[in-house]
């Protein structure tokens, strides 16, 4: 689907015009327009990309096809932008989806294959607003870029309480269930999310930093506080990161611990029962000549002699903190 | 709360000012103010930063919403500063305030939402003292930050201290106690400090670069002094991290070295009780032809078999150091 | 064996030039040509790489002695540059392949051991289009090293199910036999090929900065285009090699869970039929005068106890989740 | 303490001066002293710190409070330095002291809180030599920062005993004693001493870059050597403290190694003494009617299966190597 | 022991020269001259390099003083080079030599403690080759430095062979015996090996870079060609290094699969036995009354029930896969 909006003076003064309408907009100094493909078709993808706008054959393959790296690329008269929205639910999971943007003088077109909250949402702004909404495609960039932003805090909170459940059942002593595929899971996502967050960063910082003559020097502080948001999300996901490997490495110790306290266990009964073992196997045996088991008080002595050591025994241990 | 204070030639010559004559003394030449917002209102909020100083949108947004990165941006006319002072104390752990400035030429505005020790601190003296205080805001900015970071030390002295704790707990040989959500919580705190004092550090050395004209020469040998304060406390921090995390794998292994004990102990246990179980056993035999039985003298021979070779295996145990 | 193409105005015109030709071709301005040298004998490198070509004797040497180290030399006149192709095929595992190549403003030197796909590819390209192939030998080494990166994507997707089995095999609950061996060798083929993806990516990535007069502006995005792919791949390479480290040391932990396991099951047996044992134990003792072995409900007794200890027992143990 | 000493061309012309006589001595050209303070009061300190030589109160400051950290700072007229000398003794362990420099064009000022073996061997050598010695400051300086760095290397030999006892202890067999605590001791050691090292190296570094001019030309290869020796020790250290985190990993898996074989020991007498075990345990069995028991051979039938079995068990444990 | 060469044209004219002769083809433009200083007495020493040459006292005094770090320092006139040759034996194991180059326009010294394979090869070179050998001292440099350096590869060819040793010993499952001092010398050689290739190679980067007008443009490739070698080696070495941490973190996890081994046995032979030990020890009670013990079949169903429960406790054992 392709939707267009013409701007003139910051105001919306057109909407979804024919391909023969927008290559006039185009050549119109004055006129600004943003041109957004969702999922179109191969066709739409040639008559926009190729016919209206003749962008770079390499730009136009790297809109195109699919990557899970953000970048930005200098086309003189245009930047080629490759950033990427996040979605996250617990059911369905991690999920990234492309937005690519052609930023240029006059002009925005972008790109992306499936619906996006936040280009729904700078739609919303610019077809509901009354006024100045943008003076240059670069406001538009930004607003939808900031969008999109936004969109990464939900997926981070989600994050921090799958983290937080993964610790309590780490620290739990009784937890015996095997959640080392979620940690796995879990430590995935982080990898994946700071593997978008980290070059969007940098692309970010790259247009704050004032380089292209296509972002007007009055944007640069809006850049430059889109790279705090990165930089403050790169900077949470990194602290869950390394709790997270705390956490698995707790993880891999659990079964040594358990081992620890079986071996406590196993060694406290063996020695508690061993006077009562070691007497009853001993006057089992069956010596003619064997004076104790003929002895009248034999047996009582035995039976004393049992309870001592077990009970001196039960003394050293607890000394010796078996249990 | 909103107070403010006006100097000319460095000496405090008036108090708390209207809107007014703020902005007047805004405008004049010569006369510098600093404004405090201690936890402000939105009114006062909008009166003082959009109103009297007219600061960039963006600043403000950045000043009201809380944030845990430190930062300095350059506005042309002013510098905008967010540093963090913390507070920790046993039972509260943890806590950072933020603190954000506006640096002018002729004017320092403070935000904050909560009363912060470190202003107090400033405000004593702005008040208290007599003769030149600051001829310039560079001046009142680097006494908030020096105060401010002089109570970063009580914070580090606190947690060494339970480190110290941790590291005798791991290192007792009878501690069977659980302390290994404290552990998680100081690695926390300590990952929180760093996060803090790092970014602030980089802060101030890029203002004590003297790359901004709003800091006079004069004042950078005294932002180095803060930088070096930074350095110092980043350095003790790291180090104590990493004794943290040795303490960690030492607790982490102490499950293997319980468990290595009980295992020898009950090594030594079956080995030394083996010959009287293995002779109490097979003379308990019910066969009616076993010669050994019959034999005047076979349980005599029977004991001292047992008492030899136990003897004989506590030395070969006491030999390999099974016990 | 050597095969030459010579183009002008973009278009082939001629093919697999005497040595003699080739030397005319090389003196006239406009004719471009590509010698692909592949496996020549001794006397064919002497022939074209210093007879026609009179390269470097250090890049001829570098040519013909294999090296794992992938780079660009700028000798004025051309540039020389050694890259790798990579096979991987399960039953022979991972393999390179050094293509070196001379890249002169008129001319292409490509050298290699064995027959390349890429090489192939290149060569079909080149014989079976019509039209205007290539107006610059830059833009015939530009599609040799995208056919030889082409070539990175199914062995980097090979490896990437070898992990997976991997990773299965270790979370395996029964798994217990031994494929350390085959981790080793997995991590050993990734370390192989980030060895071999790190400095070509470094070595595009100074061709496509422009540095070199030999490479046309115009070609300067499909480089571009080239360096993204490597870090691409170097990024799924990376974050593979994460996971496969993460599978090694739950691999190393495996051991513990299951001695784990074995203790728990271990002390639970013997803390079961504990009471069975000491009873039976205790009651095989043959003192003359035992009251309870003569009294009429003294077995009965014996059971009882024994039946109830054990109960209790058990229930002590499924408390304390010992099975 | 104070001590002064006044040189022209090169030759010491004067020594201990009052107050007032340094004072002189500053002003006039051609002359230059040294002075050191051991230990001043704080009247000393004001008198000459503030007094003679007006110090930037911030560098003061410095020089007053003790500091882990050593750093060069550039106050024009001077350079005020801060190092570390240090001692090591197996009972008082590691103590560094801080040796501060006040560096000039014609005056160096050295301070230091305890008496430093560097500073006595440079007075020796100031004293006791006839001739030329120095006829600048920055000599006068390099010899003094000399004289501390050679001082290092013995507490480097010191530590590398320490290390390689521990070294011994972790790998001999038998070894149960717990140097645990001898193990953080000694690498909280190694890390003070890289802590000190590492930016003393930088300092040295900016001084031998000749980026100031009160360091002449002519000596900054004697800077250069003071960094070469700084690297070295440095480099040394560095590999110690590697092999000491080594010994650390092996010693927490000398637990594992024992517990190996423990439960090597106990499996093999278990298995080994389990025929008899059996044996005895069956056949001491009272059922009245067990036909085994009444033969007139099923003693010596019982004996010899358990005989039989149990060196079988012994050849299938050899065999699987359990002792 | 010294000798020297003299060049003219880059023809050998003399060899050998007195002290006197020496100084005079020093003075002489045009004569190039090689000094190889080998094991020299202090004499020897002296007058050579204070003597003839006249170079810098810390230079002469690093070159004199055996040094670990390999370095190029400029003395404006000539460059000192410190590099290190190695050797490395089975039984004598690793060692390297210092060698030391001070490289003028038109003189090259050499010195080291031990004969030089390397310096025997150069001095071979240039006493059997007839025809232009060197004309500069910087050719003769390049040309030590190459042989020491292909000297290197045995060296890593040797410690490859022993890193190979120790991974199959690591991964044989009944290895028992203790070759972790070997792990550790292993490490500790290539841990000396990278400490000397590393700087070795920047410093020849340094000189590859034509920053030093003593080295002609002309043989700047020939410096890359080493520099190439050096990242090989490097490269390698790294790689080795990796594998040889992997196979001591196999080798500490050792004792954890042999410990789960042991505790399987174990484990298995109580569990199958234990039908066999309850009944042999409760029906050896000796209550008058017991009716199973009266029973003309009680032995059969004893026997019996022994039977069943053994079998089924086996299969129980094989499906939770115990042996
Ligand atoms: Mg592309
Ligand atoms: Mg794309
Ligand atoms: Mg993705
Ligand atoms: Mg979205
Ligand atoms: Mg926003
Ligand atoms: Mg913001
Ligand atoms: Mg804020
Ligand atoms: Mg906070
Ligand atoms: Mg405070
Ligand atoms: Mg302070
Ligand atoms: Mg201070
Ligand atoms: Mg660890
Ligand atoms: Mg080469
Ligand atoms: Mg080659
Ligand atoms: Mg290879
Ligand atoms: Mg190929
Ligand atoms: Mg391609
Ligand atoms: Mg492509
Ligand atoms: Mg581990
Ligand atoms: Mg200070
Ligand atoms: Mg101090
Ligand atoms: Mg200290
Ligand atoms: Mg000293
Ligand atoms: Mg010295
Ligand atoms: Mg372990
Ligand atoms: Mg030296
Ligand atoms: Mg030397
Ligand atoms: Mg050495
Ligand atoms: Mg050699
Ligand atoms: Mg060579
Ligand atoms: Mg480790």
């Amino acid at each position: 689907m392709i939707q267009s909006f013409v701007f003139s003076d910051g105001k919306l003064i057109g909407r979804d015009l024919e391909l023969q309408a927008l290559r006039l907009v185009g050549a119109d100094k004055g006129l600004i327009v943003w041109v957004d493909l969702d999922n179109p078709t191969d066709e739409e993808i040639k008559a926009i990309l190729e016919g209206v706008f003749q962008f770079h054959p390499l730009a136009i393959e790297d809109c195109v096809t699919p990557s899970s790296l953000p970048k930005v690329e200098d086309y003189e008269n245009y930047l080629f932008i490759v950033t990427h929205a996040i979605d996250f639910t617990r059911s369905e999971k991690f999920a990234s989806t492309e937005l690519d943007l052609f930023l240029g003088k006059e002009f925005l077109v972008t790109f992306h294959r499936k619906p996006l909250k936040s280009v729904q949402s700078m739609i919303d702004r610019v077809t509901k607003s009354v006024g100045v909404i943008a003076r240059g495609p670069d406001r538009l960039a930004h607003g939808l870029i900031d969008f999109l932003i936004d969109n990464y805090q939900p997926v981070l909170s989600e994050l921090g309480e799958e983290l937080e459940e993964i610790e309590e059942a780490v620290l739990a002593k009784d937890s015996g269930e095997e959640f080392i595929g979620e940690i796995i899971q879990v430590r995935g996502d982080f990898s994946r999310l700071r593997s978008i967050v980290r070059p969007q960063r940098d692309l970010i910082d790259r247009l704050a930093r004032g380089d292209s003559k296509l972002i007007r020097p009055l944007l640069l502080p809006y850049f430059r506080d889109l790279r705090d948001n990165l930089a403050r999300i790169e900077d949470s996901a990194a602290s869950y990161h390394e709790r997270l490997l705390m956490a698995f490495d707790i993880y891999l110790n659990k079964a040594a611990f358990e081992s620890s306290r079986g071996i406590k266990f196993l060694t406290a009964l063996t020695a508690v029962t061993l006077p009562a073992v070691l007497v009853g196997g001993w006057y089992g045996m069956n010596f003619v000549h064997m004076p104790e088991l003929q002895s009248p008080h034999g047996y009582y002595w035995a039976l004393g002699l049992t309870i001592v050591s077990t009970v001196l025994m039960s003394i050293y241990l607890k000394k010796k903190n078996w249990f």
